[in-house]
């Protein structure tokens, strides 16, 4: 009940959940949490796995938001720069001093545009994603009108369904526009097969990635034979990297998850039929929840509900835990099911969150904790950064 | 391609969608638009209904978390206050200037604690709920540690299934408990049944209502026979404030997404048979979206996905528009199925996303929009206050 100097000289409405130094015991509820130690061997983990493979790693920022995540992802796992999703997210990784940055998305507002060809003036390389013959115009004019140089990814839809061409063909005369576009440069191809990376069977994501594979060794080969080989091609995430890596075709990984690792990339398996968070990933980030209500014996109510995450991929598993079972999530709440009355008030629980990105997305801090101290607090950098 | 002084100034990485006076075809997407006619139109309307009724209405910030939202409630709508559901936005509001705040929620942490004592010291009335007897003693050492009032609903669980006691003697008990408690009043009843607010059908919705009702009764007639005549009873929300306001048992109204709506709520039907956004509401709240790819023919990729709203309670629907529609959301991007491909890139639409809640909460800015002028731009001033 004295615990009010551990905030002493904050204004009412502060918004730190933790300060550096505290006990991990001390910490506000709901927020999220880094085990350090753990983020930090996967990073180191990734690094060593894309050197050995002669692969680029360009961490995808979309997934943490952090300038502080990714400057760690270079310095501990070799990371050559970044990736995101919106001009909104490369300002803040620019800002934050990261000098290669992709935006492996389409770019199409006027106002946009204009954001992204002035950040090369910034001193960073900035790649953006084209998948239409219109946009490379778009970006050629502005790109001249501030002097700088844009690169450019040819996007392939190779399975995802989203943006993206789907024949060898449009790749070409994309690359070729590009090639004569003042202001450009040709770079390279985006081709991220999303949509199989949490397919469960490690066999069933091969078959998926030998045909993603296929198709962008096709249009690669077609490139080279118009003199306009690729300098990066790119792509891959936590539940394919390795594809990728041995494929001859790709040389750069866009892997986010594997960092923090989530519920949902937890349960599919590698090729021993593992789960990938009981072995080649560790679990770094949770949810750190109290329980706040124990009225009904056998339903503990807990501090973390759908303000506290994203529940598109199903409701968190509480770690470490399996007497005890998170069961359903309104704005505010959880229900755990606690059949033997075990939880008491105040009691923390670390949950890990069904999807990383946008659970991340929806808080302010990391509370990075290691030996059960709060060592450093991060800001979510590029948090609701989406335009 | 010359917006630039649209936001000329800004330094790179700004964080606004939009600037007051712009017109709305020029604000940056994805971001949350407030159809302002529509939402006064809310306002005043449950506004007179409560009015009509001699019901107060408590409107719930939880929704909106917005210190401006909530002033135009009381402004145009009446409203006496506020309630919510965290301690950070209790302080966010009352460093607002909102005078009247329930937490509508229980708080037992002891840092939490010591700062709800903290706010009466700020000038505004404190109610925070309690279902334990425990809390009883915690929030009285506290609020005398500081010199300072707390007031206290009971929270009655009825029907919702988290938080609350479910027998008529636990309530006596409580109340009791608070009355002989220094520091503390006891002011009222908490019973809001959240779990019936999204039931289809209006009977069904009274059938449960009317159960709650006489369980909220049977407490507050036992209250009365002890001398202990609670001065609020408060819940109802936005399908159901009609049956609480038609009880003879509360007196105080907690609606809060009456005055945006979404799809969820949009589903549920009045006791004519009648969709709610049809008629009784009207949709104030829309994600504004852009398509940014168009890459297959039938297909259409907009701007706004996970990271731009919560899908806990569905998808998204397209306002206004029956031929084409959001069929995937995936982190940043939203497939719209687009049969005859009508759409054209850099296209607007306005979504209504499934759930508003978690939705306002991903957004840190509303751009208020009349007669297609961007007028005001509002904070979402509790945003990822969860703590």
């Amino acid at each position: 009940m004295n615990m009010e100097p551990k905030f002493a000289g904050m204004e009412v409405g502060y918004d730190v959940p933790a300060l550096p130094g505290m006990s991990a015991d001390d910490i506000q509820t709901p927020c999220l949490i880094l085990d350090l130690d753990a983020l930090e061997r996967n990073i180191r983990k990734m690094g060593d796995y894309a050197k050995a493979h002669n692969m680029r790693h360009r961490a995808h920022g979309k997934m943490h938001k952090s300038v502080d995540v990714l400057r760690l992802q270079q310095e501990l796992g070799g990371a050559v720069g970044v990736c995101c999703q919106k001009v909104s997210e490369a300002e803040v990784f620019v800002r934050g001093g990261i000098k290669d940055v992709l935006v492996s998305n389409q770019v199409r507002d006027p106002a946009k545009i204009d954001r992204l060809a002035l950040l090369p003036q910034r001193g960073a390389r900035i790649i953006v994603c084209v998948d239409d013959l219109a946009n490379v115009d778009e970006l050629s004019r502005a790109a001249q009108k501030y002097g700088t140089t844009l690169e450019c990814f040819i996007e392939i839809d190779c399975g995802a369904g989203r943006c993206g061409v789907t024949t060898t063909s449009a790749v070409v005369e994309l690359a070729n526009a590009i090639h004569a576009a003042p202001g450009l440069k040709f770079t390279g191809i985006q081709a991220y097969q999303g949509a199989m990376q949490h397919i469960d069977k490690y066999e069933d994501r091969k078959a998926k990635l030998d045909a993603a594979i296929a198709q962008v060794k096709d249009a690669v080969d077609a490139l080279k034979a118009e003199g306009l080989d690729p300098e990066l091609v790119s792509g891959g995430g936590t539940g394919s990297y390795y594809f990728e890596s041995n494929s001859g075709v790709y040389n750069e990984l866009q892997c986010g998850s594997y960092a923090f690792m989530d519920a949902d990339y937890g349960r599919i398996r590698d090729k021993d039929g593992k789960r990938i968070d009981q072995g080649e990933w560790e679990n770094a980030l949770f949810i750190l929840t109290s329980i706040m209500s124990h009225a009904k014996a056998d339903k503990a109510i807990c501090d973390a509900g759908l303000k506290a995450q994203s529940v598109d991929s199903g409701l968190p598993f509480i770690y470490g835990r399996d007497d005890v079972k998170y069961i359903k999530c309104s704005d505010e709440h959880g229900v755990i099911e606690d059949p033997s009355g075990v939880l008491k008030i105040n009691e923390k629980l670390r949950l890990v969150p069904g999807h990383c990105d946008p659970t991340c997305n929806v808080h302010d801090w990391y509370v990075g904790v290691r030996n059960g101290k709060v060592e450093t607090l991060w800001p979510v950098s590029a948090r609701g950064k989406a335009y």
